[in-house]
């Protein structure tokens, strides 16, 4: 049977702002300084499934700039414009139903295009593991990550380990804790982080859809039948923008019964923000990590993303530093989160030529 | 006897980088939001002399910027440019020799190009004061400043009242102090600050110069004859580079005898470095001062001078966040003379590009 690949890159990726932008958003950004984010996610599938095999589920507003940004690894025509955004259920249907009936069935491996992994080799392993367990049991396969400290960032998966199996049985999927309870899951031993990846056919997921999310599925059938046509774009505008906004957690992964999990630890990290780019990056014998023209006296333990311009921080400590094409930002490491915040004032005053 | 006015503005200005740049020094900075430093002292003498009767002594290299941006307000012919930084003694000298073959004798009022007085009322009273003493006395004279706090950056003047006149007698230049010291000197009452203010006749300090500097006196000689003449730029770029490099305080001022002090309480301010910006500008509820596109979430007690890009300062205290044409800068507020620092290593290591 063939496996897909299909790389989820629709985020706004405000969290990266100002480096990261309406119109570049995170999976365009090389915070790594080998690749973009989207090319290093599908250069990382080399050992699970042909290049010619991957599909990307973008904005359209995107789809252009993801085309020429990924030309040569990923086909034109496998990308996959959304009309609008309507979170990950229709984002993976769409995907589903495109692969279905212009491909053929076969095992689609899901991420977001946005995540890193340190170890290649086992990631690679983990995930043969789990096509095997969906090729084997037509069931919905999730790879969970085993909790390195207790994250309040993620969710959470409780799961059994199935004897005699390399897959462990889902119990739960959990909403992302509190640090109490975050910590008594890392203790007790059985939970894993929910990453966001899924691996199943395409012809058992759209059953899932048909039995737990029949609106979802409506719209689906109806770009289904059109996909091939003349007409394909036009009744993809037409129906996307009214398919039920849910994502494919809360829909599908959270009901369904007989779920499996592989357990992964490849270093994996969703890189999420300026705080967590340890992941990503090397840091100095002062504990700074650092990017482009920089100039620096004293600094310690900062995050240092220069641009066009050099950056000169000068006994400093602690701080997030970057300079992105019409914007800089200044704020402790441990405000991070906060960007979201900065984004949004500028938004609600309308200067959106600092998105 | 007419007044005339004479700027010295040939500093390269690094104290405000990445903001003031060789191309680009500090007397250019429009700090205050009003105008450029050098068209506020221009504008600063209107009670004073005739704006036709002003001088600017500056670099070459910068004469042609400097015509075109105080165009309107200072005559072209009076830039003098200095085919080499010879210190001020020189500056004075030419500036001197110009007047005096050129235009005729009279009281020139000298200042640096990058001071801010916060009350011109009071400065253009004492001024005139100090025009008054030169033209009665045919002395040196120079306008101390009452030290608001014990600045261990500023050289002293010590000077005692003389009864019955408006102006005080100098005692002692002295370098500048340290802490102890200047506390010292602020308690005793008898020290101004050496605000770098002269005031005197051209013809005067041409006799000092010939009394105490003759090597420098040699050369100015040599340039005076030249003046008015077709061989007047050769000869000052041949006989410039060659005058004696010696600053007027050390080789005239403290020196010559006879030499009168008015003191000035007008709210003087060198502005030399981003930590003494309160002269200049207002601070905002949170003690920021700012200038540019900013957006502050819990900024406290910073300097931020954005350029063309946005300036997002999150949580932070004390800092110093500057964009210049082709640097940032990031720096405590307590650390603003560091900035010498990395304008030295970007000279040491070729980085031309970034000054």
């Amino acid at each position: 049977m063939k496996t897909y690949g299909v790389i989820m890159a629709g985020g706004g990726g405000t969290r990266f702002w100002p480096l990261s932008t309406k119109a570049e958003p995170k999976q365009f950004l090389n915070l790594s300084g080998r690749d973009i984010l989207v090319n290093e996610t599908i250069d990382r599938q080399r050992g699970l499934m042909d290049r010619k095999d991957i599909f990307i589920v973008t904005n359209e507003s995107q789809a252009e700039l993801m085309a020429a940004r990924t030309a040569g690894r990923v086909e034109k025509d496998h990308i996959l414009a959304e009309p609008a955004a309507r979170n990950t259920a229709a984002c993976i249907g769409y995907a589903a139903m495109e692969i279905l009936k212009k491909y053929g069935d076969g095992v689609m491996c899901i991420f977001a295009a946005d995540a890193y992994i340190r170890d290649e080799k086992e990631y690679t392993r983990v995930m043969r593991e789990a096509v095997r367990a969906a090729e084997e049991t037509d069931a919905l396969v999730t790879v969970g990550i085993r909790p390195t400290f207790p994250s309040t960032g993620y969710g959470y998966i409780r799961s059994v380990e199935e004897p005699g199996k390399p897959w462990r049985r889902v119990e739960e999927f959990v909403e992302k804790p509190d640090l109490e309870t975050a910590k008594a899951y890392v203790e007790a031993g059985r939970y894993s982080w929910n990453s966001g990846m899924f691996i199943w056919r395409a012809s058992t997921i759209l059953r899932y859809f048909a039995e737990l999310l029949p609106d979802v599925y409506a719209c689906l059938e109806q770009i289904g039948k059109a996909l091939g046509t003349p007409g394909e774009r036009q009744v993809i505008r037409e129906v996307y923008p009214r398919i039920p906004k849910i994502s494919v957690d809360y829909g599908i992964m959270e009901r369904a019964k007989g779920v499996l999990m592989l357990e992964g630890d490849f270093g994996w990290s969703d890189v999420g923000s300026w705080d967590t780019l340890d992941a990503v990056r090397r840091r100095d014998r002062e504990g700074n990590i650092s990017s482009g023209d920089t100039l620096l006296l004293d600094a310690k333990n900062c995050v240092i993303y220069g641009g066009e311009k050099l950056i000169a921080a000068i006994g400093v400590e602690d701080l997030v530093i970057v300079e992105g094409k019409s914007a800089i930002l200044v704020c402790p490491v441990s405000q991070a989160q906060r960007v979201r915040e900065a984004v949004e004032t500028l938004e609600r005053e309308g200067r959106i030529e600092r998105l």
